[in-house]
């Protein structure tokens, strides 16, 4: 499932056939979100092998200021759903995971106030590797022929979601991760995605750049997954940047405050 | 090169052997940081095939809310490298990435005031996105048997970078990325890792943690690379959590409001 060509992949994502030469990436190429799983369970053997790739992941100084919780008590599950926009892959999935960015170790080692803890620096830190970890582990589950969906709705209700999951001081739920065995008449689809002349820039930022071309593409594949199309992916993108779209996640920066993260 | 096996990479990691039954994911659970590459090119259309890698990330809302600059003119990498701290793999990689948080191009699509994007959520949904792309990035270069290092250090002098990256409004230089094929006497060692009970909470967050563990399994790993171990690696990372060990990085939030990210 899920194993289009280097040809077919590149085809997909950018309308046009791959150079000459490019690696075979296998399933690194053909990831989707996958939001129907099957009920086959995940052995827990498979997911210490996960959490392993995961935890094989750079790490900002060796600090690891990250951890995941993995919630499987249905109750619980139907709970940290309606957390989460009440997404049914969360119900669904063979696991849930919720990741944290944690600083909660650092500060009990801390001889001195640890006063560096707040700082935009050490949120953006522990951000990244909370998320190298997670789409290390993403990558192993994908190449066992596993499915997953992020979960950016985590942070829908962030003070609440901390309650849930019972998070100290120094520490922030910032993503969730439904994991399991794709059902098998998923039919997640591989998105386009914006031509790499777009996103990768030589030597210093292009400032000259022309979302037509990704308009179009992104136009046919609403089309194609009977989708409403009466605006452009850059329309469309352009309207969630204001502060009504955001929801309970305009709350973040009181509620991370309350954590401890001033992000001074 | 760092082919080791299942049973090699978990008593690495853990000091333990893996559970009966855990997958096999090969070179995803050997990573390591290198720093000394040889002299051997990388083909642009390798590169091509990791960028489509880093592209096939999830991104929320498929929003690609980051982008991805190569220095590769030999005057400006040194100058890239100076302003990350002057590491030598920076300047010997074959390739180096500067990874961008990027606002900018959600900014031009908006047709109302894009005031939502300035909030601590745009931030940290940029963040994620450009993380998770780098990170199967790097898993694609090392399936390939090419080496990488990341460069925290891109936030040292985050204003300069900005500059020197010709970055525009609504962006952050967020890491680097040194990526090339490891010297042939690369002797880079994978770091023993928190045990998966400290990393991995059941249900909600589990407020017992001991280093102590970890503290003896880091000691021999210090011992083994010769490094001066005086302190645990529970002293040696508390240390890090206060204010003078910031340098530059002190910078990051006023860096951040002249970019129009004041994170509220």
């Amino acid at each position: 499932m899920f194993d289009e060509s280097l040809e077919e992949a590149w085809l997909r994502k950018y309308g046009a056939a791959p150079p000459n030469g490019s690696p075979e990436l296998g399933r690194l190429l053909t990831h989707r979100s996958v939001r129907d799983f099957s009920s086959e369970p995940v052995p827990e053997e498979t997911v210490a092998g996960l959490i392993a790739a995961a935890q094989s992941a750079s790490t900002s100084s060796n600090l690891q200021l990250w951890s995941v919780i993995s919630v499987q008590d249905s109750a619980r599950r139907t709970e940290a759903a309606k957390l989460c926009g009440d997404q049914k892959q969360i119900h669904d999935a063979a696991w849930f995971f919720a990741f944290v960015v944690d600083h909660a170790r650092l500060r009990s080692f801390a001889a001195e106030e640890p006063d560096a803890l707040g700082s935009n620096e050490f949120f953006t830190m522990a951000v990244v590797d909370a998320a190298i970890a997670a789409e290390r582990m993403v990558c192993a589950a994908e190449s066992l022929g596993l499915g997953v969906c992020y979960i950016g709705a985590l942070r829908n209700h962030p003070a609440e979601m901390a309650e849930f999951l019972n998070l100290p001081a120094g520490t922030f739920g910032v993503f969730g991760l439904a994991l399991g065995w794709p059902a098998e008449d998923c039919t997640a689809a591989m998105k386009p995605r914006l031509g790499q002349e777009v996103i990768w820039h030589r030597e210093s930022y292009n400032h000259e750049q022309d979302p037509t071309d990704y308009n179009q593409r992104m136009a046919a594949f609403y089309e194609e997954q009977h989708m409403r199309a009466s605006v452009t992916w850059s329309m469309r993108s352009g309207r969630r940047a204001t502060k009504p779209k955001l929801g309970g996640r305009a709350d973040l920066k009181p509620f991370l405050e309350s954590q401890g993260m001033d992000l001074e």
